[in-house]
């Protein structure tokens, strides 16, 4: 992603803050801000962290070149010592995270950055767009595969995404979410995503008849054929005509053929007339493939309806989340340093649900060691003990209710990606991503992924956490006064 | 935007179909693709067609180098030949298109492609990616600046966007659509979209107190004052402390703040409070812009209960289109070249909306002299006559629904954008698309325009295409036939 140049994709306030900061001489005042969502798409139990990758090839990348300061130079606020800074600008604080794949609940940081007041902030823009990006696909994948259970999804939407790099990050995104593969040969090309295809209605379409088309495909592609059979009429030409290629092409070859695929009509009819057709002319081990406008709920009652559907193709409605476009990612400011001392610090709302909790922090989640399913996670401050033995956890928004919990292990959630402005965290294989997102998920209760009304998960405060935020809320006005 | 390579973000099967096509001697088969759409988003009346000049810097600079081809050949699917011919692949055809901001009705074609099969398949996917996109969002932002009236709008989304392009051509798309500026600097460097934005919550917590961070904000840009009164509360201390600051800092310097921004709370009781006071002080000069997850019904509603607010910057749910986060453009084959004749070609469906218009077409919209205002578009063969004089025209989908016009004049849609691979278009400045924009949109009568239940707009077929149609229909089923 090298060739990508996006310093200046950022918000226009980034950089006149940075300048204030600058001019105000803050600029070295060390801050902290987490990134965290509020609402989990689709009105799911969780979703899935990605995008990670993505920040970490813009962090190494970041700079402004001759150009772009020439640019701001034009725009007549910036003072001439701040774009001079400009030309060394790197970022060299240090960055937290979540691993790709991890569940990720609302209100828990999923990355924490630790830099002076300008790179902390000037990075804010892009580092949300990416992660609320890949993680809304990521999450909306994860459904989908869910509904599908053993049956592969591929990743069908390029077209219909916003955008081509929005099409290319978001097959990523959907491969971590467990998608087995892309249309999208880009995604293949930089990240390793196994991208494949057939054909198109275009292609049977340019030939005189159906049967040529077929006949042709099978000639160039013997070994990977898979047939789009609704261009006409699914039962009455598709099926047959593809058979009938079958056994005129393929079968003096030695060849079998690998799958049909419909892409209109009603699925669940049609893929148990075509399999019959396709059992009856001796290819029982043709697959059926489907695509059209599919999501987690139309799959979910194809197979209630008894289609026989080996794999699907999945497109708009995953590639751009289509119930559910927005993740709704934050980045705010939770602590100061002053002195060497971090000082927490709060954003109050009128929206109650808008409140921050403060401080530099880190998260826990806390696993049952006789089943391996996920109890809590817990957020403490960053020098506290990780939790060990029996603790007491409660709801921070009701924090009269108690729980005793005993007999776990602890995964601490976020783990060094940056340090000092160096990378030193190693991206793991996109396939590595992917196993690791399932086994997560494997770890979360199936009342918590249930699609529609799922189990409120766990995410605590350590009492120490709890009472510094209450101390900050009753203290909040002061620094609102009007002196 | 040379320096984004995009040549491998297309669907896999625009490959293999390609090799397919240069495999069985079909290279050079003249072909015709229509990008048209189905569904206008958010059940408006009509969509704002744009992405064009995205398309053309595609076109331009469409090629494959060496790592990719070696790329591809590891995939043992295309032959050496093939290969070799990518190397000195580029498109060669033509496109015609309607102009960027042109109000576009469904299964209208908003861009005509004619070339080889292999060039022509092969753009697809980027093309739909691009026009769908920037379609989508210049048709959102022209519904929320068409609520907002004469209020400015500026777009403030890149964080809630689909990854970092996605923002960058989503506040161009915006742009065209009517608002005024964006916060994304990006999209100002590429494409002259002026971009501005002043501070952030993060801003206002990084001092020890609301009125330091307002003090501080008006000492180093005192010409560009704009101050965020919503971190602590807003009219117990935002709005004093920003007045204070006004007095304290600007006044005695001969400045004028230019507003405040309310982003949270309710706006239509802030925003009167907030007027009042700051009348009362001396500042009815000093704006207010509102922002917080608006839409275009929010906007017309804070209108309706008599907020005061000046501008408003719009983000998630314009740079996503929220409610309608998919436009549904399609990329079909419609024509191809045999003996040099044009041969028209239809795609059916067991889904009669899918069904598609056949041939090389011109789309002409008829405008009526007295009033200016758009009649109906008229399609016709690409040789027929323009209209001209009394005609009759009739609703392809009821074809009995008949009416004679007279006293107008025609505008022709489609406008050649590359010829012979040549680009023989030159773009317009944003803000000349702009004003085309509103000038077309203006020819549109008030009930097409209306946001729910919107009056149809008459898309009608020439005699001509229609017959053309209706045989290619009758003939259909000898295609798919199984011989």
């Amino acid at each position: 992603m090298d060739k990508f140049n996006f310093t200046l994709m950022c918000d226009f306030y980034e950089l006149t803050m940075a300048n204030g900061y600058f001019e105000s001489e803050m600029k070295d005042k060390i801050c902290y801000f987490d990134v965290f969502y509020r609402t989990v798409p689709d009105n799911g139990g969780f979703a899935i962290a990605a995008g990670l990758d993505i920040v970490i090839d813009y962090i190494k990348n970041l700079h402004f070149n001759d150009e772009e300061v020439a640019f701001l130079r034009k725009k007549n606020c910036f003072s001439e010592q701040f774009l001079e800074y400009l030309k060394t600008f790197r970022f060299t604080g240090d960055i937290y995270a979540m691993k790709e794949g991890t569940p990720v609940f609302p209100k828990e940081p999923i990355m924490i950055v630790k830099s002076n007041a300008i790179e902390a902030q000037f990075i804010e823009t892009y580092v949300l767009s990416v992660i609320n990006h890949s993680s809304l696909i990521a999450t909306k994948a994860n459904r989908i595969v869910r509904a599908s259970a053993q049956h592969p999804i591929s990743e069908f939407g390029a077209r219909r995404a916003h955008g081509p790099l929005s099409a290319t990050l978001g097959a990523r995104a959907a491969f971590i979410g467990g998608c087995t593969s892309t249309s999208n040969v880009l995604t293949d090309y930089l990240y390793g995503v196994p991208a494949s295809g057939t054909m198109a209605h275009s292609w049977v379409q340019m030939f005189d008849s159906e049967y040529q088309a077929f006949e042709t495909y099978c000639k160039v592609y013997p070994d990977n054929v898979v047939l789009l059979v609704d261009t006409y009429n699914i039962l009455k030409s598709g099926v047959p005509n593809a058979i009938k290629a079958f056994n005129n092409v393929l079968k003096p070859m030695g060849k079998r053929p690998k799958a049909i695929r419909l892409d209109s009509g009603d699925i669940a009819y049609q893929s148990n007339k075509a399999r019959e057709m396709l059992d009856a002319a001796g290819y029982s081990d043709c697959k059926i493939v489907a695509s059209n406008s599919l999501d987690e709920y139309i799959i979910r009652d194809l197979f209630f309806q008894g289609a026989k559907v080996d794999s699907f193709g999945v497109g708009e409605r995953m590639i751009t989340s289509k119930n559910s476009p927005v993740f709704d990612g934050v980045y705010k400011l939770v602590a100061v340093e002053k002195d060497g001392e971090v000082i927490p610090k709060i954003k109050i709302s009128e929206n109650v649900e808008k409140i921050t909790t403060p401080h530099f922090k880190k998260v826990y989640r806390l696993i049952a060691k006789d089943t391996n399913k996920a109890i809590a996670d817990l957020i403490t401050v960053y020098d506290e003990e990780a939790p060990c033995g029996e603790i007491e956890i409660f709801d921070p928004e009701a924090a009269w209710k108690r729980k005793t919990i005993d007999n776990y292990y602890v995964q601490e959630l976020l783990v060094p990606i940056v340090l000092n402005g160096e990378i030193v965290y190693e991206t793991p294989s996109m396939q590595d991503i992917q196993n690791y997102c399932k086994g997560e998920v494997k770890k979360l209760w199936d009342e918590v992924k249930r699609f529609e009304n799922p189990h409120n998960y766990y995410v605590d405060l350590s009492q120490r956490l709890w009472d510094i935020k209450q101390d900050l809320l009753k203290n909040a006005n002061k620094q609102g006064k009007v002196k």
